[in-house]
C-alpha cells in the first residue's frame, strides 16, 4: 500500500487524493520515456507538492520503504542478548561473496534511473559498490527510491553478481542485484554541499566545478569526513600514532597519562590557557615536559604520552593549533643524548616505512611522494648555516655571533630545499642549537656551552619535532633558572624530583598532525586535526 | 688519592687537614671492628663535619668515586652518533648472565657493611640485585662507598656468581661481585620518606613501623613512584591502556583525538571549567561524548579516544578526580544496541583475562582476587531494585515508582555484594535506567519511554563505565532537549551532525584509574593517577 507522509511519525501526514496518484503514475510512465535522467532533478519539482512515502518495519515481507526508528527493539528470542535478525556483510567484502544474497547497509552515495532500472552507489566508510535495481524490482519501489535524500543510510537485500565489463567507478567491482531496499536513516535534504564536488581534488580548480573551501569542510566536518579523502587522513592520523606506540612499546617505553591541568605554565607563562581552579590560578598544560621528566626522576625509565597539548599563541598560520595531538617521550641516558636521538630517529623512520602512498589521499592532494634515507642527515646547527651562508641564503639576517640566533620559518625551509638537493632527504635532524634560544631545561654543551645538547627534525623543510638532553642536577638547574630570570617557586615540584637524584636523561615532543600533513603534503594542519582549535575557531 | 671535596664542581672545596685524616682512618678500623652496622647511621655524624668525597672520570683507571656530570661528551669516535664507551646490563638480566663481567646502573637502595665486606642493594626499576664489595676491593673503596646517599644512582662493575644460598631478598637470586663503583648522581641525603618504609602494606600499621601516608606520597609522587607497589600500578595502568587498544584495534575501531577546549559543557554546564578563549568563553570536554558521536555522523563507524576528561566537580571522594583518563569508545549498530554491550562485554573480559595478578601490588595492597565469569551476569534496572528488596535492603528509600529513581553508591555496593553471593562475580550489567536519571542524548526504551537503552558496568559494586543507545535521530534529540530544557544553541554543531543522518549507534565511557583500582583492590584512586587532580590538589 502506497503511503505518503513524511517518515517521522510525529510529523503531519499527507495522504494523497487519487487524482494525484493517478498523476504520479502518468509522470513515471513519461519518465520511463525520457530514458536517463537525473532522478533527484525530476523529482524535485514535486517534492514541495507531496513526497511519496512509503514505510515499512517488515523485511520479509515488504521490498522497499522508510524503515522506523532503529530503537533496539530486541531479537526474536531477545532477553538482554543481542539477536540479530539479519546477517550484515560490509560493503569492502562484497566482491569476495559473488552469488550470494546478503544484506547490505551504506550510504546512498547517489541514484539515476536509466530506463526502468536505477542505479544507486551505495558506500560504506571509504568502500563502494553499484547497487542496480532493475527487473525484479516494481516500479513503485523505483520511483520511492528516487525520492530517498543522497547520504540517507540505505538497507540492500540483493544479489552479488559480475557484469560482463566490471564497474570502474566503485571500490568494488562486482554489483549488487538488488532486490529490497529500505531506508534506515534519512539524511536532509539540502546538504551544506555535495559530496563529490568535496571530493575533487582541493588545489585544482577545474571547469564548472564547485569548490568547496577548506573554512566550509572545517565548519561541516562531519560531512567532510564521509569525503574519502578526508576519511583517509583520519584513518592515517589514528594509524601513526598506533605505530608510535607499536615502537616506543617494543623499545620498553610506558605510556603516561600526566596532568593537563597544572599549577604553573610548563613552557613559559605568556602562550598560556588560564583555568580558574577552585579559586586557584591552574593553567593548561603546553607540554608534558616537566611531568614526563619527574616520571623519569621516578624511575619510569622510558616513558611517552600521546595526548593533547594546548597553547594561546594567536598565531594563525597553516601549521600552527592552540590544541594539537603531542607525541612525548623521554627517556634515561647512560652516557650521551645520541642514545635518545638513535631511538627517535629509528621511531620516525619506523612511521615512513608503515606508511603508505594513498590513492584516496593523492585523488585531492598530488604531491611528490615522501622520501627518506636508511642513514639520516645529521648536521650541527653551526653546519646548516654554513651551508646557507654558501648558497647565499640569509646573508642580511644570519648574524656573525650565532650565540642568540635561531632560524625563522624561511630559512628552515630553505636548508630543508638544499638539505634535500645534497642528500636527497625530506628528513634530517639539526642538533645543537645555541642555548639561548632554548628552554632553561637544555643541557650545555659540555664543549662549548655558548650552544646545548639539543635538536629539532624536519620533514620537508618543517618543524615537526624539538628535544633535548635535559638538565638532571638540580643545583644546575637551580643556576640556569636563575640566570634566565624563570621563577623557581612555579617549579619546586619539578626541581625537588631532580633533588631525588634523576638519572641523566633526554627526549622530544613532537606534533602528531604535522607529521601527517608533511609526510602527504596536505599543505594545511586543519586538515589533519579531527575538529581543528585555531584563534578563531572553537566549533563545531 | 682521596679528596674531600662536594661532587659538584662548582661547590665549595673542603680539604681534609692530615688530623682530621687520622681520625679518619682510625674511625673506619674501629668500624671494622663493630661487625655488621648500618653505615649510614654511623657515618651520619660525621656528615656535618666534612664529607669524604673522590671524585673520578675514568673508569679504567680509577675503581671509585663521585663521576661528573652526565653531560654528553661523546664517544670517541663520537661525530654526531652515539657511541657507547660501556655495555650496560638490566639488573632484571643479571640472573642470565653468571660468570661474566659486566656494568650495571642502578639506585643504591641501602648499604651495609659486614667487617670488611659491604652489601648494597641495587635496585633498577622494580628489579634489584644484591652486589658484594669485599676483599678484593680497597678499603678506602668501602669507606667512600658508605658515604654515598640512599637513593643515588651507581654505576657497579662486577661479576655475577652464583652464591651458595640464591639471594632471597632482591629479584635476581644471583649476585653481583662488585669491583668498581661510580656515583653517577648523588641524591639529597633528606629524602621525605624512606623507601624501606613506603614499601610496607599500606593498610596495616606494623610494631616499630614508621607508616607512610597517602598524601605523603602524592605531595613526594617521583619519590613514591620508586615505591615496588607504586610502580607496578602505573606499569599495569600503562598495560591496561593497552589492553583497549589492542582488543579495538582488532575490532575495527579507529583511534581519535576530539578536542578538549570545547564551545559548550558536554554534559550539563555544572561541573564544568571555564577557560577564556582569546576573548571567547570556551570550557573543558567533560568528556568527549559529542564529538565521538559526531565522528559517527561522519561515517567512521567505531571509534574510540583515550584521554583525559574533567569533570569540575567539588567530590572529595576516594573514587572522584578532577581530570582523569577516560576510555570512550561508540560504535554503529544495525538494530539493538546489545551489539555495542557485547563489545565493551568482551573489551572488559579481554583486559581481566590479560591482567594478573601482582606481587609486588600484593605485597602493599592484600585484597581477595578479582573474580569474574566467562558468562557476565546482566540485569535490568528493575530486577537489580527487585534484588534489593528482596534482601531487605534500601526499603526506606527506594520509592515505589522508580521513574526518577536512581541508586546511591550504597546501594550499588550492596547491589554489588548480591550479585557477588548469587553469581560468584564481581563483574556485571546493570540495563536500561530510568529515562529521567539518564542524559538527554540517551534512547528511550521502545516498549516503555519511562526506561532508555542505558547501562552501567560495575567491579566489586563500584560503577567504572556508562553508556547507551544514543538518539541519532536529531527530530526526536530537538524535542528531548526541549522537553528536559537542555540549551540547543550550545548544541548546534552536534544536532546539526545528526540532521545528516547520523546512523544509529551506541557507546560508553569507562575511567581507566577506577578499572586498576577496583581489579587491585587499591581503596583509592589517588594510588592510580600518576599525579592525580582532586579539589585540594593541584601539585605536584
Amino acid at each position: 500500500m502506497l503511503l505518503a507522509r513524511w517518515p517521522s511519525s510525529s510529523a503531519p501526514c499527507l495522504v494523497l487524493s487519487p487524482v494525484i496518484r493517478q498523476l504520479w503514475l502518468l509522470r513515471s510512465s513519461i519518465l520511463d520515456l525520457v530514458g536517463e535522467v537525473k532522478a533527484s532533478t525530476v523529482f524535485f519539482a514535486e517534492a514541495a507538492a507531496a513526497v511519496l512515502v512509503k514505510e515499512s518495519s517488515d523485511f520479509e515481507a515488504d521490498s522497499f520503504g522508510y524503515w522506523p526508528l532503529v530503537q533496539s527493539e530486541g531479537g526474536p528470542s531477545s532477553g538482554l542478548k543481542a539477536a540479530a535478525k539479519r546477517q550484515w556483510v560490509p560493503v569492502g567484502q562484497l566482491d569476495a561473496k559473488e552469488g550470494e544474497s546478503v544484506w547490505v547497509r551504506g550510504r546512498l552515495q547517489d541514484s539515476r534511473c536509466k530506463g526502468s532500472i536505477a542505479f544507486v552507489t551505495l558506500r560504506e566508510g571509504t568502500e563502494t559498490v553499484q547497487c542496480v535495481f532493475g527487473d525484479s524490482c516494481s516500479k513503485d519501489l523505483l520511483r520511492w527510491l528516487a525520492a530517498v535524500p543522497a547520504e540517507s543510510l540505505i538497507d540492500v537485500w540483493g544479489r552479488i553478481v559480475s557484469p560482463q565489463t566490471p564497474v570502474a567507478s566503485t571500490t568494488q567491482r562486482k554489483e549488487l542485484q538488488g532486490e529490497k531496499v529500505f531506508c534506515v536513516v534519512k539524511a536532509k535534504k539540502e546538504l551544506p554541499f555535495q559530496l563529490k564536488d568535496a571530493m575533487q581534488p582541493e588545489d585544482e580548480q577545474k571547469e564548472g566545478q564547485i569548490r568547496v573551501h577548506l573554512e566550509t569542510r572545517l565548519d561541516n566536518r562531519c560531512l567532510d569526513l564521509r569525503v574519502s579523502g578526508t576519511a583517509a587522513v583520519a584513518r592515517v592520523t589514528s594509524e601513526v600514532s598506533r605505530y608510535c606506540r607499536d615502537f616506543l612499546h617494543q623499545h620498553g617505553f610506558v605510556e603516561i597519562h600526566t596532568p593537563k591541568i597544572i599549577g604553573g605554565a610548563s613552557e613559559g607563562g605568556a602562550s598560556c590557557f588560564r583555568v580558574p581552579y577552585f579559586n586557584r590560578d591552574a593553567c593548561l598544560a603546553q607540554s608534558p615536559q616537566l611531568y614526563k621528566q619527574m616520571c623519569i626522576a621516578g624511575d619510569m625509565g622510558k616513558v611517552y604520552e600521546i595526548g593533547p597539548v594546548f597553547r594561546a599563541e594567536n598565531s594563525n598560520t597553516h601549521r600552527h593549533l592552540c590544541e594539537f595531538v603531542g607525541v612525548d617521550l623521554e627517556m634515561e641516558i647512560k652516557e650521551d643524548f645520541l642514545e635518545a636521538v638513535e631511538v627517535i630517529d629509528n621511531l620516525f623512520k619506523s612511521i615512513f616505512k608503515r606508511l603508505e602512498d594513498s590513492a584516496l589521499i593523492r585523488a585531492q592532494h598530488d604531491v611528490p611522494p615522501f622520501v627518506f634515507l636508511e642513514e639520516t642527515p645529521r648536521l650541527t646547527f653551526a653546519e646548516g648555516i654554513k651551508m646557507l651562508r654558501e648558497a647565499g641564503i640569509g646573508v642580511d639576517t644570519i648574524p656573525e655571533d650565532l650565540a642568540e640566533f635561531d632560524l625563522s620559518t624561511e630559512l628552515e625551509k630553505a636548508l630543508g630545499r638544499l638539505v634535500q638537493e645534497k642528500y636527497k632527504t625530506d628528513y634530517f635532524f639539526l642538533l645543537k642549537y645555541p642555548a639561548k634560544v632554548r628552554p632553561f631545561y637544555s643541557m650545555p654543551c659540555p664543549n662549548d656551552p655558548k650552544y646545548s645538547n639539543t635538536f629539532d627534525v624536519f620533514m620537508r623543510g618543517e618543524e615537526i619535532a624539538s628535544g633535548a638532553q635535559r638538565v638532571h642536577d638540580a643545583g644546575l638547574l637551580r643556576r640556569r633558572c636563575e640566570a634566565l630570570g624563570v621563577p623557581l617557586e612555579q617549579l619546586k615540584s619539578y626541581i625537588d624530583a631532580m633533588d631525588l637524584g634523576a638519572p641523566p636523561h633526554a627526549g622530544m615532543g613532537a606534533g602528531l598532525e604535522r607529521i601527517v600533513m608533511l609526510y602527504y603534503g596536505l599543505g594545511n594542519i586543519r586538515r589533519v586535526s579531527l575538529f581543528p582549535r585555531d584563534p578563531k575557531r572553537l566549533a563545531p
